[in-house]
């Protein structure tokens, strides 16, 4: 990849030094050895490093750094969102560290003062699901906050993913492939995702329509095939799924029946959890949450916080995207 | 949980400041305001906090974080190991900063620099293999390293998983349970892990037993069964697999072709993957690496060596448990 501009990391790395400590060196602030601040500055001038202005202003009294918490142990959704954070922040010399919390808040109270004594630049709190919120409260410190793909408070910028329009375009696919008789089997009622894929597979297929609420599992995509095939004609030809595992359950299920799946029943899931999705034969069709992408947002407004720049408060929902696969078949027409 | 010991970061929680500024009140260094001082050794003095005489000594030179390192972006290794690093260390009020580097060495550079540049006490090292160093070199650092799931240099303190003495278990139970005809289905041969599970096969079954390579994908277990069954009588009555997903792969596979697990045929997986091994049908007896224990060892090794303690160097193999399940049968006996 060749870039024509030098970033500040290239310089710190060329100079063997931490890039706070370059741009110190370059801005004349902080304490350091004269012949260290020399050597930086002959680095930068031989690289043609040039700070822009926006920065130059402001470089001197950054860290660098960039706090991620989160209280999602098992990673599934936080290692994307991180992944996307650092993807985006890298290229301007910022490191991001992430303090997994549990849901004792003295403890989680321990982790933030931690960063806030390290002198991070801004905080973006994740988790595992978006209609819970940490256990601290991050609503009044000194550095800037984000919240991505868990709830933050009224006045807070929060990124999430739009299931709603995710679960429309699932919905509309199995749709255009020719499916009529389409179910949804999804999660437990209590999570505010399962409500908004519900209520987009009703906007699409009327308020009728059948769902069916079970654990996030695998068994109960079997058990829901197995009450479905009891219940009799007709039997659906299009299942939306609330996430893959459930998904995969129900495919498994289906061929174990002899029902071929595209041809016979098309199957979506939702999360395109790679390990799963991938391995599920056919291979699954399903909904990508663009995490990553959420996780560059945040990432990209945390920092814009940090310079100072204003930043409208509110809930920004990011496009989902549906992965083609073979568990759909294709469009018939 | 009641405790008799009063921790530092609960003395912090209770004065409202970090667990550093705690430690530096009490040990009157640092900078603060006399009255943040004053409050802080009222609380300690109201809590009953009693310092140990090896932390009062070193105490105040401490930041109190220590910086884990990995190349595992997707975290299924990393993530047990930082739940068990964590664990060990939040009774010490000290605080873990995941950081995940890619394969470029300026940047691995990079965000070791800015660790350093927050004076985390220590740091650890982990990754996606055992076999495999990361891309930076750590061996020169001003604070103490540990290496966990991941190739240290020759004279570092590493800790890895005893995947020998875990797949010897798993071959022996197999052969208590009855079985003869054992196979082992596994990954490439590139990898280290897959040297130590065969060797350990080959010592229970013999030099001449047979191992079938592979990918670490189901599909490859799938493959197998598919060339076991083609080569004709006798087939296997028992399989030793590499890793979890093969497992999945192999037991589907042998339901598929209306082979009972584990009545005519006994399987084992590696690396007791809970989102694989319990979803399996039926769920799977396999090797646990127990890697939030090897955490928990690493962390308390750096945090022993940030005290001055003397560690000698050398590999720490940490024993693997089998996790029995019903994908081997019970014992026959």
């Amino acid at each position: 990849m060749s870039r024509a501009r030098v970033r500040i990391y290239e310089v710190a790395a060329a100079a063997g030094v931490s890039v706070a400590t370059a741009s110190k060196a370059l801005n004349d602030t902080g304490r350091m050895q004269e012949e260290t601040r020399a050597r930086v500055k002959e680095v930068a001038a031989r690289l043609g490093f040039r700070p822009n202005a926006m920065a130059r202003g402001l470089i001197s009294k950054r860290s660098f750094t960039i706090g991620l918490l989160t209280n999602d142990t098992y990673g599934r959704f936080t290692l994307p969102v991180m992944a996307g954070i650092s993807e985006a922040l890298v290229d301007h010399g910022v490191s991001v560290f992430l303090c997994a919390i549990e849901d004792d808040p003295a403890l989680a109270q321990t982790h933030v003062d931690a960063m806030l004594d390290k002198q991070v630049d801004g905080i973006i709190a994740t988790g595992k699901r978006i209609d819970r919120k940490l256990p601290v409260d991050l609503s009044r410190l000194p550095v800037p906050v984000v919240y991505a793909f868990t709830r933050g408070p009224e006045d807070s910028v929060t990124f999430v993913s739009d299931d709603f329009q995710g679960s429309r375009d699932a919905v509309e696919w199995l749709r255009r492939v020719g499916r009529q008789r389409i179910v949804h089997v999804t999660g437990p009622e209590s999570f505010e995702s399962v409500t908004w894929r519900s209520a987009a597979f009703r906007e699409v297929m009327g308020e009728d329509a059948l769902v069916l609420n079970g654990s996030w599992s695998e068994q109960w995509g079997h058990d829901a095939i197995a009450r479905l095939w009891t219940d009799g004609e007709p039997t659906p030809d299009g299942i939306f799924c609330g996430n893959d595992q459930i998904a995969r359950g129900v495919i498994d299920a289906l061929r174990e029946r002899g029902i071929a799946v595209p041809q016979e029943v098309s199957v979506v899931g939702f999360d395109n959890w790679e390990i799963v999705a991938a391995a599920t034969r056919p291979p699954l069709t399903t909904v990508d949450m663009n995490l990553r992408t959420l996780g560059r947002e945040a990432g990209l407004t945390v920092l814009a916080l940090a310079e100072g720049k204003e930043i409208a408060a509110g809930i920004r929902r990011m496009p989902c995207t549906l992965v083609v696969r073979e568990s759909c078949g294709g469009a018939r027409d």
